[in-house]
């Protein structure tokens, strides 16, 4: 047993109505001027002018998807003249990217609200998009301060867009568990968050089960944990591939990709296959694959990519652009392993 | 669900041989010029005088346990004239105590080389001893910036000390999961260390089971997140009178005590009792508190108080003394109600 565990330091509040000391967790940090960022929504807009008056600050509404290099610039316009001492993101990935681009130009300390699963909140990985092509990195200085979730926030998420968040979560967790740098409390983390996620999200889409969406939110919470303290393998290459070069949508893609890439490495890393089939409540890791490929079809998502907007000509190109550079899977792969993997997501197949 | 959660940001490198690591983690804090503190033991010296050069350091090895005041001042009278950047501390509590004393007066950041298992090392629970009155606080410059676990160093420390040290960590998983701060990663962490702890302790102990040793090592480390993140009850107010008022030793005075209290409170905190008996691997939490007593013999250690040193005339006066300051415990208590555990544990009865 050999392991480094750093831990990064973010206060975490998690429970019902705790939207509401957003204002408090400003002053926490000894900030009296947020600058908000959200996306172009009404809903957004007015949860915050609910939850913020007294407290002054500025709105800036023009969060993106995929953190465009305009959104960007276009805040630090809005910025200029104006006085902020700490960026309030209010959303999704696109919000929190947002915040953290901006953090990473001016410094300002990040909370973060968010309102899906997807993690970013908990980790210090920024990306931005330029010309099509989305740069990532890793820097301290963008790990929001201070996180706020609230169970409510999501009570009114979308069943569609709540369900692929979910998987993407669930994803970090899968691939956290054979990483070359897990370590035992990423280990602990991302078994529980696999049991906590596979084990309520269907109850937690329904709309009337609380229980079971404070469990998802909390394996959320813990998949962006274990996202940040490990380094992601084959599942996150293709995903990050397919979104990069055929634009298709994140959090779908994750859902489609992750049943075929579960059974891909099934063979591997028996201690994580072991941990992966225990969270998933099934005997072998074929059975979680199989699981995940079931939750899909019960959540209401696509469980193919040609429904995602890929072509059957995409396929070789993909395999071939996800293997160029190397990186870390239990499993070892050139592009023509990843082509009958990938034939198996593109058709909405069960994974083999 | 609602809790809030901090991690303290400690850096923690765990392995066979990471001591040899420590002088590259001096200079991974920017510094060159440690002060190295440890206690009498010719042990230790050899120890650090093998690992640390060519780095250049200066020793001190005054460390006593409870870190009398003495003991800071004569520290900080080594001190005076000579240029340090920071601490680190190779030893048990007393040498991991004496350095954080020290940061608490100079600001000095703390490397720790715990050489036992009460995981003082991950928290920033400070403790100075003057006149016998033991003060203690919470701050966060004491807490180790870095700390180093090697196994290889556990292997040479006597079953004696080993034991009641672990007992020592078990009794911080217990008290965890019924803590009012309890949070679902502090629960993680508690059972999982308990499972650690009562099922590698003895194999541990016969000094040829380098997995049991480690296993033990890393549920230590465990104990110490979860002392770090939430408030112990009546356990450690219970050992913390008794060693205060009677001077009864650290370890063992806890050891013998775990396996009361966990018997006293378990009517009480049904979720938390129901971990405690999953990491014991046994059905009821009475069953546990049973197992906690069974294990105390099998690991050689003294099971009564009173052959620590304690008197029986001192029952009535330490249940009186452990009921002045309110506190939290999941199962409510005066002093009556203590004279009956006190009693068993006087004697080294079996829990009731």
């Amino acid at each position: 047993m050999e392991f480094l565990f750093t831990m990064p330091e973010t206060r975490v509040l998690f429970g019902r109505g705790a939207f509401s000391k957003l204002k408090e967790e400003v002053g926490r940090l000894g900030c009296s001027a947020p600058l908000v960022l959200t996306t172009p929504s009404k809903r957004s807009r007015e949860r915050i002018e609910r939850a913020l008056p007294p407290l002054k600050y500025e709105l800036y509404d023009g969060a993106r998807m995929h953190v465009p290099l305009e959104s960007v610039e276009g805040a630090l316009e809005f910025m200029k003249g104006r006085t902020f001492d700490c960026l309030a993101a209010v959303g999704g990935g696109s919000s929190i990217g947002l915040a953290k681009a901006l953090a990473l130009r001016t410094g300002l300390p990040i909370i973060a609200v968010p309102t899906t699963y997807a993690g970013s909140e908990m980790t210090p990985i920024w990306g931005i998009t330029e010309k099509g092509v989305k740069t990532t990195g890793r820097d301290g200085r963008v790990l929001p301060k201070s996180v706020i979730y609230d169970p409510e926030l999501f009570a009114s998420l979308p069943a569609s867009v709540a369900g692929v968040s979910a998987m993407n979560a669930l994803a970090h967790c899968v691939e956290a568990l054979y990483a070359e740098n897990a370590n035992p409390v990423t280990d602990l983390f991302a078994e529980d968050a696999i049991r906590l996620l596979t084990g309520n999200l269907g109850a937690s889409l329904r709309g009337d089960d609380q229980e079971a969406l404070e469990s998802v939110l909390r394996g959320a919470w813990m998949g962006g944990m274990v996202l940040a303290m490990t380094t992601m393998g084959l599942h996150h290459k293709l995903c990050h591939t397919l979104g990069g070069t055929l634009d298709l949508p994140h959090a779908e893609t994750h859902a489609v990709v992750l049943p075929h890439v579960i059974a891909f490495n099934r063979e591997h890393a028996e201690d994580a296959m072991k941990k992966i089939a225990r969270g998933f409540g099934v005997t072998t890791a074929f059975d979680a694959a199989r699981a995940a490929h079931a939750l899909l079809t019960e959540i209401g998502a696509k469980n193919a990519l040609k429904d995602l907007g890929m072509k059957s000509e995409d396929i070789e190109r993909i395999a071939d652009l996800a293997t160029r550079n190397k990186y870390y899977n239990p499993r070892p792969f050139g592009a023509a392993e990843l082509v009958p993997l990938l034939e198996n997501a593109y058709w909405g197949r069960p994974p083999v």
